[in-house]
């Protein structure tokens, strides 16, 4: 069952109250020409949501179960003192996870995505960890596994890709447009780690 | 003819003149955790490196274009004052691009690759852009294009993967490890522009 359909505290794609994003939709234009990311990404991306749709708890558990074996990445679910992982918070996360990954196949590019993706990335570094769900956790996601986790994210996801019957073709296409999303999101979650003026 | 064996101006991979990196070996196998880099990967690159020896001519005339028509990359290769963009500029840095390929491929991860992925970073940044070939021209790389940059050239280097009978598994086995390569790079290049503490 999706979560897409009760609220999920903490989430705010297209709240009011959210900050301007400190990028515009022209700024985004330029980064997709980077990326090579065109019209046909966006199909991809959207080909893809009613196959991903019942998908997201056995997703966010191959996700989740990577996040519990890397140490490495597990530390930022962690207690601030006992350094064990907070159960309530990696839970509260996974909530909007689910969320997220809907939001990513819905493939809507206007102001107020953008202003979400700033949000998200003020919610992993200093600024705003911690926050959302009051947690006392480690002040901060390290700049590195931002970009990184690009990786175990779109590599996890292809085999659910396959799993309702898409031509091989077509995962290949999905899969190719999740990898340009994901990074894509990953660099404008970057922006509050950058100094003023380099982003 | 590839460049690897003419001496290149600029070219430092292993001087010992360069700064000492500001990550260890051990942060760069925590890294490559995340990303799922593995001794698999290492493997499918070194294939590569064949490969792509004689290709790089090819490889750079596909990369260039790509620049060249991209008017928000072609800028950093602009001249400060009049805005065109500076062949000297670009042919100093394509010669340094094409050992770059085999560098990639060679896949040799110690601290004088570190150092020397360190100084890559530094002179994309402002803080020594523009140096190595004493020419005047936009002070910085903006930070969003240097892990974007990572779908452009992984993209259009498959084909080059193809051209000399690998298996097609083969194939997307060094794609992929291109792919999270040049991101891990990427990362690794990023470190000046990220706020003291936050990388």
């Amino acid at each position: 069952m999706s979560t897409a359909t009760s609220p999920v505290p903490g989430y705010a794609y297209g709240s009011a109250r959210l900050a301007r994003a400190p990028y515009t939709t022209a700024d985004l234009a330029a980064l997709q020409k980077a990326l090579l990311f065109t019209q046909e990404d966006v199909e991809a991306l959207r080909q893809s949501k009613s196959i991903l749709a019942d998908q997201t708890d056995a997703i966010l558990d191959v996700w989740y179960g990577f996040v519990a074996s890397t140490p490495e990445l597990v530390v930022y679910f962690g207690d601030a003192k006992t350094g064990q992982p907070n159960a309530a918070y990696l839970e509260a996360v996974r909530k909007r996870f689910a969320l997220w990954i809907l939001d990513t196949a819905a493939a809507n590019y206007d102001q107020a995505w953008l202003d979400w993706q700033y949000e998200i990335g003020l919610r992993h570094n200093r600024i705003k960890k911690n926050r959302t769900d009051s947690v006392d956790s480690t002040p901060q996601v390290n700049f590195r596994y931002l970009p990184a986790l690009t990786i175990p994210i779109t590599t996890t996801l292809k085999p659910f890709l396959a799993r309702k019957g898409a031509s091989a073709e077509d995962v290949e296409r999905m899969h190719a447009a999740w990898v340009k999303s994901v990074l894509m999101q990953a660099i404008l979650w970057s922006h509050p780690y950058v100094k003023e003026g380099e982003f």
